[in-house]
């Protein structure tokens, strides 16, 4: 057959590929359950009727299918067939569809097992999704969302631990990043005030040009938006906002003064900024950020986004507070707060940077050279009470040519090799050699397993 | 809309399953790191033309094909829609499935990945797997394999490796099982010295039913089968195989003196058994059973299965070494010897013989009862001391009423609970209560981490 290969937009992960990621997931789930999280895991596939309709029209194009078993033309007149309408008869040959997101399968997941959950539900959740997107550089069709939601509890205490855990995770991977925070109340405040609901994504986009292309052009591009010329008055201090958080809200509190949930949204950030504060702070910059408007429709309250410092990158993590989460599911009232964070583009980053321990790439440390069968049976017996100590160390199954050996010690880049030949066997110890300084010593068993603890 | 469902045969993994799943997958990855095995990932989805043909017809229909995005029609003439023709137009309606197993994955990977591979390659690999088989009992449409193999080496090191893996994956879950090994050179000698090569299967399952059905049926049985009586004459040893590995190694010997092919499997058994007696053996069981065939036209050297000896329950795990795992993407001559865990009857082992650690399933070690602004934000202060030192830890985010938040820590069955009303908040102490003993005690935070760890 010709040569295989892979669905485009999706991705085989070798060795240190997987090593590097399973660091990424291990360090960010160390988090969640530091911090009480619980995981879960839904089925790949869901029903397409859980699915459809709610990513929007775009999303229900970009679901992957799966065609039905068995004879899917069943129940199909040939008038229908030979509509060739690929849309709607989808809904025909399949029943069923690869999970989109983790969101739509947690709410689906909440409603059906609402007796058995204790609230609040502070679920975690690392699993693929997959997206008939078209492919493109860092743009992939199968990729993994690491996502954790409290549901269940209004407390702003919850807004509180989501930063503080974003700040640990980054911290633990040593990459500097600044913490982004608005507050969907304080956009819809200003929408209010300017009496123009519609507008509010225009305007942010305005907003957030400021430091590229300057007031004046700010303002010409509301004008060009359709905003009134008394509205773009009114939003002056909002577009020159500067200073800390605690001067930027001052300065919002005035300007939002007559609207209610501006200056809700104004006390949220307040009260999350203080309780933070008077816990030490974050370690990383956490900034009141008008400009952030990601999924504006869902997020009603507070919105994240974390972008790196160091690298050219979109924003590596984000959330936000959301409400009625389950009632598409008919089980309203349930609202929510959760982060996700970007497998993918914390991968970069990383690997951009550096940062990964180099113990958490290599699996084995140990490599027994492999130099006959009395030498392979004697070390074997030592592998034994490696792997016993906690070791995790191989020998060369085959005693091929001594290069080839060493060849395939360094492809595995193990720091350690064990040369047992005949006078090592005689006197029943093992030639132990340091891969990255090439420094050899003669040990006993025991030595060996004090040397690479 | 009507009550969310989730497709039949598969499964919502809640948090004690998933912690329960968890310590199962970690249990085996550990003893595969600590064997020098390393992971990889494949994509969920293959190419169709990667898939067809490798599992059957039959593994063909239980394919889950996957609907191309956009117009599917295309290039169908109206005569072929028409012919309705399920199977054959599925090709065209579908260039991608979902993974049935992670053998073919694997191999399709071996031959795309050949030049950046070290052989022999030691891989991992836990992923979920799908088929559109009937649900029933105990049978999902997805599930998880965890599967080792070693590719490029021929050497019987990698089976003795991977009994002892075998061995201390048990060992490590406190399952006493069974490992019963074959070879399938010695059944093909059987076939070859009684002169019908495509009676095996008929020859196994009839020996297997000696303890039930007695020696008269079993021969009754095999007559019926169409075996000639000299040949049932000749197997009558076999039948009656019994003793230890070493005598039963010792009358096949006898049995198989004329097939090259019989003798070479007793020779590999004999080494396999003769390494692993002088590393002290196994600590479980180990029993030649010639009576095991899976896989009987895929392995072509030693097969394994194995048994808990405590549940009734099919095998848990199983494997053996097979020719040319590579032959039919183009890449001949990789042979290799593998592994499978079924993790979801280990699952049921564990459960039904209560041996999960307590430690595995409960994630949160401590919470915080929340009495309201002032308390929480001290309690928030230690929170984070007892989340530094490592403590898994949370705080009910609303300060409802304490029986609510206690039905909260016992529903999630937290060990610890950390109790800061008025008069602990002006002492600066927190009093601990130990949900199991009931036991409570008035402590700094020093002492509550250290009670706690």
């Amino acid at each position: 057959m010709a040569k295989p290969s892979i669905p485009k937009g999706t991705r085989d992960f070798s060795p240190v590929e997987m090593a590097k990621r399973n660091y990424i997931f291990n360090t960010i789930r160390e988090v969640f359950y530091l911090f009480g999280f619980q995981q879960i895991e839904t089925p790949s596939m869901e029903n397409l009727s859980t699915l459809m309709g709610k990513y929007g029209d775009e999303g229900d194009k970009l679901l992957f299918k799966i065609q039905n078993s068995g004879d899917y033309f069943k129940g199909l007149t040939d008038e229908e067939l030979l509509s060739r309408n690929a849309a709607k008869l989808a809904s025909k040959f399949c029943e069923k569809g690869l999970r989109y997101d983790l969101t739509v399968p947690f709410a689906r997941y909440v409603v059906m097992h609402r007796e058995e959950i204790a609230f609040p539900f502070k679920r975690f959740q690392i699993q693929p999704v997959w997206r008939a997107d078209r492919p493109q550089k860092g743009r992939y069709r199968e990729f993994y969302q690491c996502d954790a939601d409290v549901v269940g509890s209004d407390s702003l205490l919850n807004e509180v631990e989501l930063i503080q855990m974003i700040d640990r995770v980054f911290r633990k991977f040593g990459v500097r990043v600044c913490i982004k925070m608005n507050n969907r109340k304080i956009l819809s405040g200003l929408a209010e005030m300017i009496g123009e609901a519609d507008k509010i994504v225009d305007i942010t986009v305005a907003i957030d040009k400021l430091d590229k292309i300057g007031l004046e052009n700010v303002n010409k591009e509301l004008e060009e938006k359709g905003i009134p010329a008394e509205a773009i008055e009114k939003l002056q201090p909002v577009i020159m906002l500067q200073g800390t958080n605690a001067e930027k809200l001052a300065t919002l509190k005035q300007v939002l003064a007559g609207t209610e949930t501006g200056l809700k949204g104004i006390e949220e950030c307040e009260y999350i900024l203080n309780v933070l504060e008077n816990l030490g702070g974050t370690q990383n910059e956490l900034e009141l950020d008008l400009t952030l408007a990601r999924g504006l429709n869902y997020y009603t309250g507070a919105i994240f986004e974390v972008k790196a410092l160091d690298v050219e990158i979109g924003s590596i993590s984000g959330g936000g507070r959301y409400d009625n989460l389950t009632g598409v599911f008919g089980m309203p009232g349930v609202s929510g707060v959760g982060i996700s964070f970007g497998a993918d583009r914390i991968y970069d980053v990383l690997n951009q940077l550096d940062l990964y321990p180099k113990d958490a790439v290599n699996a084995t440390r140990l490599l027994f050279v492999n130099f006959g069968e009395a030498e392979a049976a004697f070390s074997m017996k030592v592998l034994s009470q490696v792997r016993d100590a906690g070791i995790n160390a191989e020998i060369c199954p085959d005693s091929s040519k001594m290069k080839k050996q060493m060849a395939y010690a360094n492809a595995k880049q193990v720091p350690f090799v064990a040369i047992v030949g005949e006078s090592e066997l005689a006197e029943g110890k093992v030639n132990l050699k340091n891969m990255i300084t090439g420094e050899q010593s003669l040990v006993t068993p025991e030595e060996l397993i004090e040397k690479i603890k």
